[in-house]
């Protein structure tokens, strides 16, 4: 299952709307096949492995992260190749809860005579499919937010001057982060004060997440990289009802996507946002600031998981914050993460928080 | 060398104004003695492992981290007392910057016929000794700067509220580092907003360091927790010339020990108050805050090392910053910092940066 856990991980950031399984077949303790959801969600895992397998999958064991889909979709259901392979045994991490699926899939199984295990690893597996789960569930991507800053928490000094405060290790982990992430998501304020491009570079991964760019009013530059690049990787514009409608339309001439989306006060609401990436398919996000869309997405408790990248620089309070303002008065009701994994890069040091009752059991 | 260098790390905090020096005595393999400088800085170490060995010393070796002393000063020269026990050879790792040692320590033992190797473990015995040396050299002691903070670098919500943002355990992590340091010093903001005791608490430790306040105008409360216990723990108060005669006198008579340091700017000079510490004879000192008084350290550039505790929890840009206002504009002048270790404390993070220059070959 281990394995089989590590196959899903290689789809995360390629596979939605689909979920990033992975399937490993086991004949008398032998690995006779292995298969990952492939690039925009098909073939499954499932078809994969027993392709690999051919005729020893007949009696095998199937390993599997996700429970195997019971429904015809674009692709026949898995369920029936496994029962059709010959399958003995199927132990599967989780149940999936998508209507379609959620325990038919196992009902098939064991209908033919297979004998089902489920729960196998499950909080890895409910981990690494978080995302398609909140999606089918709340309509809503996982969410994680990086925060590459000083150790007094800046992210830019008093001048702007942001490049570069941490080390090229952890902007290579960044790049990483961005390839296992449907997305990568950054506020009007970022895109206009670093001109970013948002790409996966320089670490051997051709394939580039979605860029998206949440700004009310439609004011990102129009000569900057991501408008002239938007034909080659995808641009998405989360903008207000209330946005120029000149812009959507030179947007759109340039290739963008539009997302029109409720407001919440001065800016877009950090829900609608979300289910507005959600109701595209996303299921992972990957969110690296300003600071203001971070702060509004910090409170309203939208962030699945932190990431932050800290350099052993101080530029003090005249810098500007790695999160904005979020009008937390108590100590008592700030958003809280647990902390999940610490590591050195370089100079910096990277660490992963999680909200912990975001975990499924 | 590495034992000895773990027994003079004992002594750390306690041997003001000496140094916390380990030895070690090793005869056919086996040890037959140790010792460490002891409270107060007497009896040294070498005296302590020589009495611990007693014949056995005689053609032995003798391991210590620093030059044994070779003046009269309220011992007898530690390099005599080796060569009285017939040690065979001193195994040394740092020469002693100490004018009235420096090599002489080196010389009378050769001159005796005993055989001499330093340099063991140079780098090590010179960063636990930097205190030490900085105060001979540049009469000023090794400074440690903690900062405790959310992971987006604020130590305080917007209505000053404080306690707890890091966990139990980087709380006692503190206690252990205030023990190994000859004091602790914080600014008056933060001994009027939180009221500390700055004491050594919960680990076992009997021993306190000196708790020092830097107060231009002594606005520090007299009936405050530091104002109470003057008379059981020392209280050092750092003011300016300009200070209230009346306030001064107080605070003699509730026990505290005023030392007035020359001003730069608005507050006192962060090199005047280390040269005051360094001229009272202390080599280390752990600096907790607050924001404005690290700020000012940190534009100083005199801060040695830097202990970061994070925790998981974002306040946002209306807490209160970590480190007041630098003055930084070009990232490429902001102060900076290697990392040296990184450690998880229950649910927080505790990094461990320093200044490389500052190492000693």
């Amino acid at each position: 299952m281990s394995l089989a856990l590590a196959l899903g991980r290689r789809g995360q950031g390629r596979t939605w709307p689909n979920p990033a399984v992975g399937c490993v077949i086991v004949r008398d303790g032998r690995i006779v096949g292995r298969g990952w959801t492939q690039p925009g969600g098909r073939p499954h895992a499932e078809p994969q492995a027993l392709a690999q397998a051919g005729a020893q999958a007949r009696g095998a064991t199937a390993y599997v992260t996700l429970e195997p889909c019971a429904h015809h979709g674009q692709t026949p259901p898995c369920s029936q190749a496994l029962i059709d392979a010959g399958v003995a045994r199927v132990v599967a991490a989780v149940t999936d809860s998508d209507p379609r699926v959620s325990g038919q899939g196992f009902d098939m199984l064991r209908a033919a005579g297979i004998e089902v295990t489920t729960g196998v690893m499950a909080s890895e597996a409910a981990a690494d499919l978080q995302g398609f789960f909140q999606k089918i569930e709340q309509g809503r991507p996982f969410l994680t937010l990086k925060l590459a800053s000083t150790l007094d928490g800046r992210i830019a000094t008093a001048t702007g001057e942001s490049q570069w405060i941490t080390g090229p290790e952890s902007r290579r982990c960044v790049h990483a982060m961005r390839a296992t992430h449907d997305a990568v998501m950054v506020g009007a304020g970022t895109a206009r004060a670093d001109d970013p491009s948002l790409t996966v570079r320089d670490i051997g991964v051709s394939h580039q997440p979605v860029r998206v760019v949440v700004s009310r009013r439609l004011d990102v530059p129009l000569m900057g990289k991501l408008a002239r690049t938007a034909n080659d990787v995808p641009v998405w514009l989360l903008h207000g009802h209330d946005a120029d409608a000149n812009l959507v339309r030179t947007w759109q001439d340039l290739g963008a996507m539009l997302l029109p989306c409720a407001q919440q006060g001065g800016h877009l609401g950090p829900t609608a946002v979300l289910q507005a990436l959600g109701s595209q398919g996303l299921t992972r996000v990957f969110c690296e600031g300003g600071g203001a869309l971070a702060a509004s997405l910090l409170a309203a408790d939208v962030v699945d998981e932190l990431v932050t990248f800290t350099a052993g620089i101080a530029i003090g309070a005249e810098g500007t914050p790695s999160v904005g303002a979020l009008g937390v008065a108590a100590l008592a009701r700030a958003p809280r993460f647990d902390l999940v994994e610490q590591r050195r890069l370089g100079q910096d040091i990277m660490c992963i928080w999680r909200k912990p009752e975001r975990m499924r059991a």
